[in-house]
């Protein structure tokens, strides 16, 4: 069982590069196995052409501690488990600096709903946190990164806004699996990309009314929903 | 003859790939055979990479049910039809949520021609629809957004302006074959992308003037036409 | 003799699609033998996936009459033969819709030289052509879209500047083969992208000092040149 | 040993060319040998794709003579020189004219720390040299672009911040190794797009402040380093 998410994360993490989201080593996916309370996640710092998936490393969801794996573990890693630990039913986290995504964080801005493309994945705006205060950096940076990204979806669906903009730094993004975080950060760029040029081209377009905003949010997702094939 | 044209329509899907117009499982492309009246499209969200010719689905012209294939057609397939229908010189219809077409349209802001390359195939700016009222997104929304398009085009020959913004949505292009409305997708998120750079330089550009749009525009199409090869 | 010309001008058009600088059918690019009297260019239309060296169409530089293929030649001929005759000292001519320098030629604006990649090629601005008149449109148009570049080199080297953008429409790169030619519609299109870029960053950015655009210039270009091995 | 730094400093120059950081012939890459007091230096003007490991040329650092190759070295060579000289701890250099890192030189600004991207690779702004006096260009040129660009870390840390503008001209890096210093040029042309996405979206974009430039130049610098593998 943790063999195949060990190759589920080594594979988002593959992902991540094939669509232009990461260079060098930037970067990083994992899974939750809620059940054995372990997260999967990626080694810190080796380059991605010399990864293999036995480097994944097992990190206990409870205590943070390494659990199995030769490598140290990703640096992000606690604010991995800071949202497994508060968004309980996502199970998979994806981090990139993917360049749009990365320019509206370090701008601190939230991503208005500017259409269909949009509304398709995201149910309103793409939030953006706080800035951490400098005790907050000092000690459990991290940590405390996690801690004011849960802060900001205090009253938000997290399966219904899968992703976040840390101010100062870049994007995060979630989902049930680790392959449609990845999918979700894909996505998040080019909205992102789509928003930037919109914004250029009139400085005051104004975000998608409610109705358009449900409609396609609910095409693709929930009990009414009738994007794609039934049995899927 | 139905097998050729499920043939050509998968190929006008993968191509819309191949231009890197679409994204996941997004955009779709049909054909229709008037004779028979029926339509041939792409199958709703299924992924690019394992779609083949024969998942094409065929759906009727007059009535919109499916009489042919395994899946479940587009959910765009009312748009698809409105246009078949008003537009009876049509034969194939491309639909992307490429970037800066997209953009234009989350602008909501139609296409000034305001070089050659645009006239060469816009006889004239790319319209941008009214947006859709609450009622028209309630009930009926994918129709509607047919209809809304055909509306736009009140005055306007759709041969010669072979495409369209929907506001907050994203572009439609068209042609008398699939192979041509997808070539249209591609040459119209060109001259968008330069429309974009045109303004960002000068704000206040202003479009062709009305001799040059007919020069162009008349070198490549109607009976004066000099471009290209004669026995072509 | 003219079968290798046949070759470099194939080559040459092919590498305008790899380098990104065409798309579909557009753009052309030709060579002329001064001794033989005879300009080769790339035929009207034809797809690039199927054009062989013996499509190229051979065309008298005296009288613009076809001598030799089986093809129509480029619309565009007409352009290239004037160029031909104005500048003696050039081999090469190439023609795109590239999109940052299509952007400039639509907003009409010549490109100021803001650093030494531009300043290694063109020793100065590159200049923009006045927009042609309603009569200039209509009769022998291709004509006088040569007529207007040359009109604008009246004070100019070509060679110096090797290309120009035609206002509203599109640029023409030209050097003394046609290799070279499309080398500096590659390098046209980056230093206008470089251009654009500078100009979003601060609109009032002044154009190199003499000094500067000298030295540059200088170090690739005539007696002093030290740039580049001795033999070359 | 010398044998085994040509190889590094060729196989430097054609990542610059895979990762889209030069053009043609441009930008150049090399490395030094204080022990043999020997700069190994990409030769001037060879294409590329032609390019073999025993081409690069060896230059002696007190002199600047050539001493090894049958080539003529870099243009830049004095440039180079000027750098190993006054910064004693580099062992690479890499010259580019990367498209967004020359916008900006050309635009004479320096880079602010805008986000964590930044700073976990540059310990503040990436500094912009002044410009060259007439006096300066018209001697030695390529020697003064180094005495500008040395002038300018006067008080700086040339390791901690491995990269600078050359005013009007193109962004040079550096690093222990020449791989490295490619890898910062590769590092600075993203940051440069980041930071102009940035200042799109909000001009008055403030620089991070001071703790979180500290907390990410220090997780991947120095001895209190926690990101990636201990034994690397």
């Amino acid at each position: 069982m943790l063999e195949k998410l060990k190759q589920e994360v080594y594979d988002a993490n593959l992902r991540l590069v094939r669509e232009g989201l990461v260079l060098l080593t930037w970067g990083n996916a994992s899974a939750v196995d809620r059940t054995e309370r372990v997260v999967v996640i990626k080694p810190s710092g080796v380059p991605y052409a010399e990864m293999r998936p036995e480097h994944m490393v097992l990190v206990s969801l409870d205590t943070g501690q390494i659990i199995g794996g030769q490598l140290a573990p990703s640096a992000d890693t606690p604010t991995h488990i800071a949202l497994y630990t508060a968004f309980t039913e996502i199970g998979g986290i994806a981090h990139t600096h993917s360049l749009y995504a990365t320019a509206w964080a370090q701008a601190k801005r939230e991503i208005p709903p500017f259409g269909m493309t949009h509304a398709d994945h995201f149910h309103g705006a793409v939030p953006c946190t706080r800035m951490l205060k400098d005790s907050e950096i000092r000690t459990n940076y991290e940590k405390n990164t996690g801690k004011v990204i849960v802060e900001r979806f205090k009253k938000l669906d997290p399966l219904a806004r899968p992703g976040v903009l840390v101010a100062n730094h870049a994007p995060f993004t979630w989902c049930t699996t680790v392959g449609n975080a990845v999918e979700n950060a894909v996505v998040l760029e080019r909205i992102v990309q789509m928003a930037s040029e919109t914004l250029m081209l009139n400085r005051s377009t104004t975000p998608l009314k409610k109705s358009l905003l449900e409609k396609h949010f609910l095409r693709k997702h929930g009990k009414q929903a009738y994007y794609g094939q039934k049995d899927k």
